[in-house]
């Protein structure tokens, strides 16, 4: 064994398909404490303006203590602990299922994440295989603040390793109404349509409607690492033009969830008083994102969810797709032949709460 | 009415020339509640090196409780918020004037803004008009963080639609000593000059002084787009390289305000102990700034202020102007035809108080 | 006296080499308090892992009340208040010894820095001269929180003026294990090993062993001048590429800072316990850095080094070698003719804390 063995002794690679399993639990490092800072730094990487999260004062004027961070800044840090365990060796990020947003995340609370295995699936070339995962955060109280289920595609170690036994989960299509975690202490009754920036609420929204969100947005390299290394995301092909520039496009790739902060936060034009996040019904990346793209976003509303007992708040399912230097006007989707347009980076499905 | 038409309903566009009247209120959006995050970026964005609002503990020294934020991140968020109902259509943003800061501003505070249109002037060539606005800013308990006027070129909805009536503001040339807002609880006594970085105060400085203020800093895309948006200014021109790179410059244009903050974070460097920020008597963006321009500055005292009641503390005039790619060796500012020279981008007259 | 002289009169052009001698003492300008919108930055700059400065219930688990700050972060705060005065006129940083971390640094400490000439010696070419300086970052109660000795290779004002005394301290090459402080507070009993990320610990390491730590990490203009005005560092060469475009390099220079922090948090992999840096013994930046360039690094164990009076923490003394454009995999370091190899930017001696 020479040199390069030897200093491989302990550092991490990161699992490969071959190491996990149904079942499998991996508790992932570095818990994080949130401060105003991290919700600086995402204002200043989005730009979002949504009341509810940039106001101390008008979240407590909804029965909260004090502005809880965005909602999507809490999914980054949750899922930024899950790459160097479970996406350092994959090819893709296939999806999103059952996401569902528990306790609010406060600054000083501090989130770690845990993982439960929940598929595997051997791909018929035998050189990858995709992994099913259940990730769920929690603040220092052991509240879950978000639970998710992603499927990623990953490289094996040896090709030709013995297939594991499939085992796809049965996930359900969306999040269901009862499955919708809406904070006790959240009462509209005070709500300020003024400060919230529109009038329009959820009675105003009509299912198949559908809002091009105006605004686009040019992504930059620090920009984008500087995003993904506050989430503690390791993931190499972000960081690295050396090894990029000899891949497969030859530029660093964007973090997908980059992509979605900014479509949400283009999204406040025309859907302003989508407060809060409440569940990730589905999501895919649809294609890869660079820097000098300039995002735009457009959203479709699915289904209008009524909560049982609420009458002030109700909720949106929305279809929120994100292109590339497309304005959107024609809400870009698929061709005849049923494929994403090629300018189309995100087809994300996620439930939002409105006042009613 | 078409897919398009359908989209727009819920979207703001922003308001047109003819939107505007004298005496209309605007109250704006998405209240703030700034954070020691906001600071801390706002410090890695321009390098401020004032003690005042670096250090809890040299604030204390003067009176107060703690550093209270920069005077210009201050303005630049409550300014932020008018953008989306003032200037969204605006061709240029002409002036400013009557600038007062009043109660400083502390992480935990919330900002919001109103504004009223106080004068409106419709172009000859009837294809824009001239709006007049003054500006509040609150804390959370109502108290004028800051007010101004502030006057833009707004494009007409349609050409040829009615002039209104000419309304022009009797704006002042500079705000007056007796209009300055001096913080209480401000006490000179303990003002320690080795950690202000600089000997001189009020009494060493001139009446036509000028002051070159040697560095320079060059602008990086990632730099003003995040700045821009840590204000929550949803102004176009300054994210969309996709539209831009049709425009008239080809390029996404530098916020002015940006150029305001580094031009004052520059003049560190031999006014290090004009430590407050009291007025803006006016200001003018003189000319676009773009990505990889370096800006300079240079100062010149306009005018020597007493103020009533203190001996402790004075006030200053000051000119500030900042010009691109020029050491400002040279004092750059007008030709012999009295027109500002290329290299000129600021032209700004603003009051600062420094110890007797 | 022409206009350019008058507006010297203000403005600062630090020290030259004619200015130091032996004894002198320099209190900094712009004392700052730190807050967690520095420690996020700094996490968003780097992307940092130790559980020990990202979690307060981590740092509560070890006997402290919250998380430190990254103790790179308070060298960089500490380091940049120095600039000014010290390095301004600098050609090269030459150097570091007898570095040691004292009281750890809390969001809400306020940090001031006093320097010491210790030595002086000219160069023989009559135009340049080595000063040695110990400088000593405390907090607002006057502990200390860092004290190091670096040396600066500084222009003479006047070519051909008087050569001083050579007056060259006697530094140690290596802090020793008496003086390392180890905060009272610190108690590794509950040490988690699974959210720290590795199990191993002091004992798996061996004097000799070399790690490379896999990662690369590609440096945008953006970035590094961010962090730099982050910690106040008001060296030209970094900022301004008006100038440097005609300077040597025709490119801006990377504060040599930056790539430390770079190189330890790409240590992570490979030494995740390694929570906490006590001292640093050494230092050398080999060549300049620039934006573009992808930095790597590797260790290797110089010492291991028990604490007298405990048995649940040790020390390793650790060389850290950052390389741009090189995976690290060869350990690169000097060639055949004891030259630092073209590629090598960072050559550094620190001394880390690890659980037994």
């Amino acid at each position: 064994m020479g040199i390069k063995d030897h200093t491989k002794n302990k550092t991490r690679e990161g699992n490969f398909f071959e190491d996990f399993y149904p079942g499998m639990v991996l508790t992932h490092a570095t818990p994080r404490t949130i401060s105003s800072g991290d919700q600086a730094l995402y204002t200043a990487l989005y730009g979002s303006r949504f009341a509810f999260s940039s106001s101390d004062e008008f979240a407590r004027s909804l029965g909260f203590n004090r502005a809880p961070i965005d909602d999507f800044l809490a999914f980054h840090i949750v899922f930024g602990k899950t790459v160097a365990d479970i996406s350092l060796n994959a090819v893709a990020n296939l999806g999103y299922a059952e996401g569902v947003f528990g306790v609010p995340l406060y600054p000083g609370d501090t989130v770690s994440t845990v993982s439960e295995v929940v598929g595997v699936k051997e791909n018929s070339n035998g050189k990858t295989g995709v992994v099913y995962v259940r990730s769920t955060g929690c603040n220092q109280r052991g509240e879950m603040a978000l639970e998710y289920v992603r499927w990623v595609m990953v490289r094996k170690r040896e090709v030709g390793s013995p297939a594991p036994e499939v085992i796809v989960p049965d996930l359900s299509k969306g999040v269901t109404a009862d499955s919708l975690s809406i904070p006790d202490e959240l009462n509209l009754a005070e709500y300020d349509y003024t400060l919230s920036g529109s009038a329009y609420r959820w009675g105003d929204y009509n299912v198949g409607e559908r809002i091009a969100h105006v605004d686009g947005m040019t992504i930059e390299e620090a920009e984008h690492q500087m995003a993904t290394r506050l989430y503690q995301n390791t993931a190499k092909v972000h960081f690295n033009q050396h090894t990029e520039s000899q891949g497969r496009f030859g530029r660093r790739l964007i973090y997908g969830g980059h992509v979605i902060s900014i479509a949400r936060a283009l999204s406040f034009n025309g859907m302003e008083n989508a407060f809060k996040v409440a569940a990730i019904n589905g999501g895919t990346h649809v294609a890869p994102t660079f820097a000098e793209d300039t995002i735009y976003a457009w959203s479709e509303v699915l289904e209008k969810i009524e909560l049982s007992g609420r009458d002030d708040v109700g909720a949106l399912r929305v279809r929120l797709v994100a292109a590339k230097n497309n304005n959107c006007e024609d809400f870009p989707l698929k061709n005849s032949e049923g494929r994403y347009q090629d300018d189309v980076i995100l087809d994300f499905d996620y439930t939002v709460l409105m006042p009613m």
